[in-house]
């Protein structure tokens, strides 16, 4: 009886194709998680800093920092998706497709497209499509994730194999949806803090953020809380230190965060991130790190129909306790430097 | 003169029976609040988290967290009630009565209704009746509190004592009065996050919350000054390196929003406290501490004149380092296992 | 190409007399700001804690904390003014001229009005005058600021030597700015903590606060980042482990709002900084002490044309790890004791 009404996850034998999870808690975003999410990562751009600048160039007002909208909608998707997850593997198809503003009410669901048990049969790969819409029912978000996920039993029977064709990039053309008609005219590049625009960056250009932030065991779990993330392994010292690590370990989506917050030093102008075409957690953070940043310009694209913004796809990679002035990602000889937190590659938007 | 104009609390002489201290401090309650709260417990339920939610089952918005109004109206009678109390005896006939919501300003009074001096002549127990109320003068919450509190000089001579006579448990004609009239067809238990309703729980069951939250200094720091509680013992280590424990003493309440916060798994639609019945603080929790925490079902009760909800009595016991798969309460001894911090019997509303 | 669009800040030779810096970043202030800036620092002022408190005497609604618009615009002139910076010196001719409310969005500017290089060629004090503004372009604050900046190449050559005449103190002609004419008859002292008004208080009198507040890595951190404030010295265990001290330095605008917060104990109805003096941080503050604040009242001023309001010109010290009976600040030798953290000479305002 004890455990009857209580949400232990679910395994991957649970999980069936074409299943739609509506998740739970529905959430108002307000001011409050704002400040909050300025506290905890000190991002300057100006367009969600500034309610007078984000009018001025088109914006009904100040909207929600993109981020803050995914770590609120992965969130809820944690006690149905991956709460029995040992790894976090990939996104794509990532797209921002309307702004959210504050007092937007959030909630998600997932669909499962697709499911391949390993071959040791104590886990397989869950691949949803998990939508964040707001009181309208807008979508305001749409990607696909995977996750590793323990079976309950080994001997459970699964479904046949099926593995979802995946893009490996978002195409220009869907770029820049949540981003209004923006009146570059208005746009004040002194209170933005750049005078770089799109047509200033170059294809191949890296950009070290130079400065770092370290992380302390309640700035991660203040943030991990403020998305109602539930995931075990954050919050519960008495059973991390019987774990892998001995300590809580960070939710990846904090280390984006700082790195994008990094990132506005060189990329001030970059005030959208308009979609994520796939995106690493290399190694794992904890408490007492440093993080750092460096940036490289993958491509450049217009995107149909808009002449005031350009894209900008960007790997963002960030790092622990190692400056990026060399730009670390991989060592000599061609693993991952172990330094190396996260490495995401994603559209920005910026004018032009 | 150097202390003249500071306020260095009452002491147990300094209270008369009948006495009305109208508290300092009137507070604004906002968003900010909100988020704030959500980052420091995770609580999911739906009707706070969400306005869309509130608002298709009867409340006019997200209404503010009961816990958060207790420890808002409970932080301005500190300076006046319990500066120098040194034990927080027990609560009885606490009622909720009215919601809040975001933008309404809370004050409190506290009538004395009790004073007993204890046979050592050092200390003696005030009961309080405390009051909250809001900006329309509107009486949001009523509780009685006792604390032990010291005298200033032992030979103060003190009236006769008084104890006041207080109910066990809140009746249940008396419960719901905060809850507006719910649709219970616009409740979306899916988006609360279990299919269980009053009817599905039985007196004697007991749930295991099975998750853990461990606490940090700066977290309950933030928490305790967010509700402008100034009692010394929680924020000053220069003086606590001195005292008893060696460190500061986590305010009460963040145990017992943090058990509420964790009761979410198997309680998900007990959306709202109507009352307490009883309380206490069995230890004492310090940083770094681990809390989990379990429910019984006391009682259940059906609300005279209520079709929409029914109210369970609960038991809400809180342990520091201990899961509570076995539901510790009592040793062998019958002596309190002293892994449980708290043990909170109170009425929660949830759908019928 | 890696530097060539990331901000490193100005060095003494970049700074020219009559400069103008637009500083980059508006940020719009809301009631998350003050929930967070009462989770920090425990502020218990009345018109800052209840819209309905500052409306009944004469406020549109409660106003954003004086020193929270301070964070926000000195946070705001980092980037440009000071991330070179080797040492804050000192503040002059600080007024606040309008109050600001959560919705209003504040934006900085600061002109070069002084500049005085060191004899040894590698550093220069840099003085500011910083203006922070609101939406509608109306300056809520004006101050003058120096600090001592590196220069980027000892060689540079720099222009003769400029520094302002600045005022000692601020007139108490130009007091009161700020404060809307207050209806002292609707003033509740029982709800704002005290019954001393401006005759109430002596000049020579001191004060101290009794209590005192440790501050952990987090706290701090919160803080700083949500003024916006980039300033490295914070943040950065990674460099500063390599230090001067070893670990993070505190933002010293910390230090006087838990100074200003403490001071509520004795100044209750000192409702609003008008104008500041000049101050000094005398030695820094790390993760771990427990400030401690007192007060000394050094002058007191009526406000020409004001009968609702008087004004205290107030010493107010801090101190790590010492609670302040005997008002530390000075040792016999003349020298501050080294436990003082601040000395800030402002003036507050109150009711008469």
């Amino acid at each position: 009886m004890s455990k009857s009404k209580i949400n232990v996850g679910n395994f991957f034998e649970d999980f069936k194709i074409g299943q739609i999870i509506r998740h739970a808690a529905p959430r108002t975003v307000t001011v409050g998680e704002v400040a909050l999410y300025t506290a905890l990562y000190l991002p300057r751009f100006a367009v969600q800093s500034s309610t007078a600048f984000a009018q001025a160039i088109g914006y009904e007002r100040a909207p929600i920092d993109d981020l803050l909208v995914f770590h609120l909608v992965l969130g809820k998707t944690v006690p149905d998706v991956s709460l029995n997850a040992i790894a976090n593997l990939g996104y794509a198809d990532f797209k921002f497709l309307i702004p959210v503003y504050p007092g937007d009410t959030l909630s998600a669901t997932s669909e499962v497209i697709g499911l391949k048990e390993n071959s040791n049969k104590e886990t397989g790969v869950v691949y949803v499509r998990t939508t964040g819409a707001n009181q309208r029912g807008e979508t305001v978000l749409s990607y696909a994730r995977w996750v590793m996920v323990k079976k309950r039993d080994r001997d459970a029977p699964v479904g046949p194999e099926i593995v979802p064709d995946l893009p490996k990039s978002v195409a220009p053309s869907e770029l820049g949806k949540a981003a209004p008609a923006i009146n570059v005219g208005a746009y004040d590049k002194a209170l933005a803090g750049s005078r770089y625009f799109w047509a200033d960056y170059d294809q191949g250009e890296k950009i070290d953020h130079i400065d770092g932030m370290t992380v302390e065991e309640a700035e991660h779990q203040l943030a991990t809380r403020l998305y109602q993330n539930n995931s075990k392994v954050h919050f519960n010292q008495y059973y991390e230190a019987q774990g892998r690590f001995g300590k809580r370990i960070i939710y990846g989506g904090h280390v984006i965060s700082l790195a994008r917050a990094l990132s506005f030093n060189g990329l001030e102008n970059v005030f959208h991130i308009s979609a994520v075409n796939g995106g690493r957690h290399v190694n794992p953070l904890f408490a007492g790190g440093t993080v750092f940043a460096w940036s490289e310009v993958l491509e450049k694209a217009e995107i149909p129909g808009r002449q005031d913004i350009g894209a900008l796809r960007l790997r963002l990679v960030a790092t622990k306790d190692k400056p990026c002035a060399d730009f670390p990602l991989y060592g000599a000889d061609g693993k991952p430097d172990p330094a190396v937190l996260l490495d995401l590659d994603y559209w920005g938007v910026l004018p032009r």
